[in-house]
């Protein structure tokens, strides 16, 4: 008796062998066709119908089946892929109805759908063994039965894999899981690792790097893990790392080290988490500023700090994960979105993605606020990008109580005008720990209303309710004392931390303005605005807007989108098309060097009050201030 | 004044920037564009007129352009290219005539012309300094000259390049050679750097490593080089060898290791006898048989010794230099030729390529005596191929006296048939050290005609002239006594050494009387036998014939081509056609697996006699015998 049968599917041409007994949805899966199985196979949706070319090659027909299909359909040969099981070699056609429309993920977040394509799968195939009549080399053995079974041609392969080809392919006894990036052969498994691909963004921030582990057969978005970005102690910002990077090789060879280790921990992390192994992460995408950028690159960035600020490459780059000792599939694929210039980079390329700009009839905007914000104006006629130096309060850094968005960070907080008494929440419900981003516009925002900072930031100098002192030579707004809730400490704001939120938030209104101004629009004429950043799961948009850090648009038209970098890095990881948007929109858009306008001075200087020494430009506001 | 003038040539559309005052020849040379110029510039050949559109733009009309050029030539602009000096921005004309015709390079040994158009070139760009207005990245800069200079789109470009990309651009003051392998930009150097174009062809040899330097641009063969194939001391032959590397996984990477050394050695002497710097090799070319070729590749040989005999890979592979470790430019293309079966490799491909059978309407075959002798026969409509262990004797080991063909080796002698009287000739000319494989040939035939040896190879037990002696229990024929001409011990030939010898030649000739079997061709069909092998400069076919070698052919159909395999390296590094062809040969090409002959056995025995049991084999030996 055989064991093994032929199963041809039509109108695809595609052709597996198949244990006899196997049912027809099993070998549907294993050749990467879909069909439509909302029950996941236990006869009970009727979706996965079939027609088999010769019934005698198959079971009997099932009750399930009986229920599911007339009798007419059932003399036409119709049958359910998950009941029928294949007997003796056969054709089956999958019509249309039973096909699965293109499938779409959702990413979190930005809530945006994205096609589900990307550049790697697997490929089950079953080889002949060699003989004397067949002496074919190992790699042609799998040239020919890719074009055999799957109509590949030409298919390229990675040299590192040649070398482990022979012991692989013998000790699976010639049935293999083949994984293709594109048309090239990258990895070479015994079948049984047919649905092990998985896929990882990363998320190169100045402070932070996010990896997001994503399933690349479904789509799924695994798990996300986080570190802070090593490089820290190399320099807080862009700028003293590109400095310490210049001063030799060594230093930008070690800056590119720690980083890769860093992104080795994430991934290593997740796979820890999800339990699966690196080895099967086939593609990786990267996002970041130029700086992070280049320097994951091992690109010198010494050229990035001096005028004209010019990037060594600026287009997208795949390169093999191995070149850069990354720790997945050494044959992975590496794709790095393209940066638009030296001061806005990928993580704004992922921004414009993410948000859908570029595809949008609206004019939009983009504000990604860290220590350095990118600001983002246009639609899908022509978009303008700015870079802004905010620095690091927004993420916790320089505030006296700051931390990041993170348990026991206090992520909202309102201020009784009269009482002064503070109410707050914190991230987790944890006792409270210090102030997130998002508290300290809060805060700043509150206290203006209140009355206990002026629109020159200056914060008043009797107390009211034992809530303001001196400490330090500084003033300070108790917010909440040591004891209450469980604090470990007195949390505090201090007339220094208003300053410097003073200066991050006139540098994004700046940005925003001259960017308005060179597209010649004016606020009313942006339809929308998302406001991105590590600000964990809450932002006060009115806050915001009512400390000046972003110009006065209706409240409706303003949306809080999370990691937008992040999100454009997930999308580009599952969607081929992704990528080429990007890479389109970087090309087009156009960057706009913020200190070379001749009014930047003067507009930073204006915009240091709250929300701007002209009021006019807030009218919606006016009655308040 | 300008100190800058942009020409441009048409028809082909080039355009570059050149140096006010430079000639018209230093210009198209720069391009890369060809011109005829016989005397190099001197103005003394006038071949390379050229016609400007601006005459104006040019210096005055020299007097050897008088000499050269008509007046009515002159009043339509003509000029000479290496006399005319550019004043300022022009266009100019490279009439038909003043072309080169396709270059071609012959190729010493086997006399082959070959048309030389290597995959690799450099070219020159004048890039624009970045500023405030023009922040395009290093890369994009040299595409978009790439595309204005040479009409050349989407390079792509090696990855390791990135990282010394900045410093390149800047050092040189934007004025670089751009290196190019087809469409990849792989190299990018001051622009001093223009010229300097090498290619090295390898062949690893069983026993010996051979590497030929070329100069790309010219195709000028520069310096040949061998050494002993260091993985000797694992293993004499190639199934040692596969025996140890199958070991494990550590002995495999040993074996590839010191052969990697081996060739950096080989190449790191080329480059200190021609003076050129190794980085500036942009191309190695890869023969050798399937072991050599799998232990280059660092590919599993266990699968080459056991049956089927299957290679891991047999089509042609471009590889990085630094995926191997080669000590040229990193990015440097590795291109190794196509193998055609476990025990018919990439140099049987190469003896292919160099002889041309593969395009030949003449029956051809082709001996290549090594350690393994491959034996080819066909014509452009088929060719078979086959292998034989014929073990080193012609190499010169296992023979008491032997040694390579190197300064010192007997390459030829005759012995008197009456007075046993031995000349000879040595390679250089020194005092005799021992035989090379063409001596130890020579000598069996003429010991044969002189009647020492018989038919069965037995040597006569007494002894004539003081010839013939026993040491250590084996007859020897002294052909040279110490002191002779300065040698330094007696040299002499040994029953074992003839035994050794017909092992060796009845291997061979039973290859290629089973392939004339299964190709259903006599041996007055042959109309071409092309010789192989590492014989030095000299082989004599007549006495290769009579010991029974190579078939009952007419002397003038042999020829004796050195090492063809090494020829066929050198064509394909300077040719993409050859390598076209070698690819399409190597697939054509029908593996013949002797051992599995049913006559096999008795063939080889039959064959030990001389020239054969059968002499009717031989009937051209027939009144001799």
């Amino acid at each position: 008796m055989r064991e093994r049968v032929v199963v041809k599917f039509e109108p695809d041409g595609v052709k597996i062998e198949g244990r006899k007994g196997e049912t027809v949805l099993d070998l549907i899966h294993k050749t990467g066709l879909s069909i439509r199985s909302e029950c996941g196979g236990r006869q009970v949706c009727g979706k996965c119908r079939v027609i088999v070319g010769t019934p005698e090659s198959c079971s009997e027909i099932t009750q399930a089946e009986m229920f599911h299909l007339t009798k007419e359909e059932i003399s036409h040969g119709y049958r359910l892929a998950c009941a029928c099981k294949i007997l003796n070699d056969t054709v089956i056609i999958i019509p249309e109805e039973s096909r699965i429309g293109v499938r779409s993920v959702l990413v979190e977040g930005v809530g945006k759908e994205v096609k589900l394509e990307p550049y790697v799968r697997k490929l089950l195939l079953f080889l002949d063994k060699p003989d004397l009549s067949d002496v074919r080399s190992d790699l042609q053995r799998i040239r020919d039965s890719l074009r055999e079974t799957y109509n590949l041609d030409s298919a390229k392969f990675s040299f590192e894999l040649l070398s482990r080809l022979p012991e692989v392919l013998r000790d699976s006894g010639w049935k293999v899981a083949l994984t293709l990036w594109k048309d090239k052969i990258i990895d070479v498994e015994a079948s049984d690792a047919i649905d092990e691909v998985y896929g990882v963004a990363v998320d190169i921030g100045t402070s932070k790097i996010i990896g997001y582990l994503t399933d690349l057969k479904s789509g799924k978005l695994l798990e996300v893990c986080f570190i802070e970005n090593p490089q820290i102690s190399y320099g807080e910002d862009v700028i003293s790392r590109i400095t310490y990077a210049s001063e030799n090789v060594e230093n930008l060879r070690r800056l590119h080290k720690v980083l890769i280790e860093g992104i080795n921990k994430v991934i290593s992390r997740l796979c820890i988490k999800a339990k699966c192994r690196a080895r099967n992460i086939y593609e990786v995408t990267v996002v970041g500023n130029t700086v992070m950028h280049h320097l994951f690159l091992s690109l010198s960035t010494k050229f990035l700090g001096l005028s004209p600020y010019v990037p060594v490459v600026s287009e997208p780059i795949n390169v093999e994960a191995r070149e850069l000792s990354l720790k997945v599939n050494p044959s992975a694929n590496v794709h790095v979105l393209p940066v638009i210039a030296g001061f806005v980079g990928a993580d704004a390329v992922a921004d414009i993605i993410a948000t859908g700009i570029h595809k949008s009839d609206e004019l939009s905007m983009v504000v990604d606020i860290g220590t350095n914000t990118e600001v983002i104006l246009g639609n899908k006629e022509s978009i303008m990008a700015s870079s802004c130096a905010s620095g690091p309060a927004f993420e916790g850094a320089h505030i006296k109580c700051g931390m990041k968005a993170v348990t026991g960070a206090i992520e909202r907080l309102t201020i009784d005008p009269k009482t002064l008494e503070v109410t707050y929440k914190t991230i987790g419900g944890s006792p409270p720990v210090g102030l997130c981003g998002s508290a300290v516009i809060d805060c700043i925002a509150e206290l203006f209303k209140a009355g206990i900072i002026d629109r020159g930031g200056r914060m008043m100098d009797q107390d009211i309710h034992g809530k303001i002192r001196i400490v330090d030579s500084d003033r300070e707004f108790v917010l909440v004392r040591k004891g209450e809730d469980g604090a470990k400490r007195d949390i505090v704001i201090t007339q220094r931390d208003v300053r410097e939120i003073q200066l991050a938030k006139s540098a994004i209104y700046t940005g925003c303005y001259i960017l308005m101004k060179r597209m010649k629009v004016r606020p009313e004429d942006v339809e929308k605005c998302y406001v991105a950043g590590a600000f964990g799961n809450y932002l006060n948009l009115t806050n915001a807007k009512l400390i000046g850090m972003l110009p006065d648009l209706s409240p409706d038209k303003i949306e809080f989108v999370g990691n937008a970098a992040g999100a454009g890095a997930r999308m580009a990881l599952v969607s081929k098309s992704v990528r080429e948007e990007a890479a389109e929109a970087a090309r087009k858009v156009k960057y706009v060097e913020l200190a070379l306008d001749p009014d930047f001075q003067l507009e930073f200087a204006s915009a240091m009050y709250l929300p701007h020494r002209d009021v006019n430009r807030f009218p919606s506001l006016k009655d308040l201030v």
